[in-house]
């Protein structure tokens, strides 16, 4: 029997029109549909593939146990993470020894800060594995604020706003151009943090960046504390900056 | 007279099918089809993007005075690049002001190390602009290779390879995951550096990723210096890689 081809395919940021041609192909035609969610929901990545997804397609939501947003530090936390992954991963091999194809949606690109490395790290030994790449949420965020982020040779950092402070001022300080995600509770930190590096003026914040409630602003035009975990800070890079100007 | 909106369309990295659905719908609408190649060429975005451009489109091709991918430090260089900037800006600007959407064709994404950028600061304050994001050849390349990128709160770091070799090292030193992209002669200094900072053993070398022609090796396996201009150096993150891991 013909084994199935496991596809992590990249859905783009948000708006189902950043979807690659290949991603739309490859949902349409694959008769198993992966997606991972919260308990009780459907997850973003289905929502925003939903009218590509055939009607004979076999669904098979991943639940995530507990809400790994959280800081993972615990063993338990380990214990129970680690056998979800154990699971989904098994439940997609039997799909694929079956012969039949799954494709696991993933928001934004699959392979930076996505679950689906943890099934591919687990699968890709033993069956056919191919990777869609998509547009990432950076990508979308800098797009809906038209902001231009790295010129010529910036040096780009891409930084997760749970690190600690001190380890936030150490990774920002003399970077070009950074983006800092996963802000919710920790963007008054990192509001901290970009001030006393003078980073401050040149950074715009953007909240959920392509879809319809999305907004941006320059962040020292952000009041409050208030930031969801799909938000993020993009301080644009210089190098060059000045080929942007008319003589 | 309604005046025309400048789109900043992200074609993706390489194969045609990796570009977004809302690109290939604003490029095939659009009256006006600008893209920047070199001198007797017209350009991988125009390539990539063939398909897509309507029959009755004007097309518009930004030529460089001078390849671009040459250390930027000379006032002549500075002088000819800045003015052919100002009249490809005017040019794009006269087809707007005369009602007429113009798609600037842009690899990867138009807001990341890309040319696009001088257009839209030299045009966006008098215009409507649009960017639509989309697939970096970073993601491209991940994929290409099948390599999981960043876990969890991984630091990423984007560096371009034509950074001296000090300034390389003292960068990546303590990095988690790296891209080093813009390779080509710069390619033994980059090896030397991940050499000694112990980077080179999970590091992967990947060429044209997305294109036909396109290889990835570790970079261990790369016995020659000869690399092309796009090709990229990939070093996986390591952080909750453990979670990848089977018990």
């Amino acid at each position: 029997m013909t084994r199935g081809t496991l596809y992590g395919v990249g859905v783009g940021p948000g708006d189902p029109e950043l979807m690659t041609l290949k991603a739309a192909r490859i949902i349409a035609a694959a008769p198993v549909i992966a997606y991972f969610a919260k308990r009780g929901g459907r997850g973003t990545a289905r929502a925003i593939a939903e009218t590509h997804i055939a009607s004979t397609a076999i669904e098979l939501p991943l639940i995530y146990p507990i809400t790994i947003e959280l800081p993972a530090e615990g063993a338990e936390y380990h214990r129970l993470i680690v056998a979800f992954y154990d699971k989904a991963a098994a439940s997609i091999a039997a799909h694929l020894a079956e012969g039949r194809d799954v494709a696991v949606l993933c928001e934004g690109d699959p392979l930076f800060y996505g679950s689906y490395m943890y099934l591919h790290d687990r699968v890709a030994d033993r069956f056919v594995a191919e990777v869609v790449p998509g547009v990432t949420g950076m990508a979308g965020c800098a797009a809906a604020a038209g902001l231009p982020m790295t010129y010529g040779n910036d040096v780009l950092l891409i930084v997760p706003g749970t690190l600690s402070e001190p380890e936030l001022e150490r990774r920002l300080a003399g970077t070009q151009a950074a983006v800092i995600m996963k802000l919710g509770r920790n963007f008054p930190k990192v509001r901290r943090v970009l001030h006393r590096l003078g980073l401050a003026d040149r950074a715009t914040y953007v909240e959920r960046g392509t879809m319809s409630n999305g907004s941006a602003m320059p962040l020292t035009q952000k009041r409050d504390d208030a930031a969801p975990y799909f938000s993020l800070v993009l301080v644009p890079g210089r190098e060059r900056r000045i080929l942007a100007e008319a003589v």
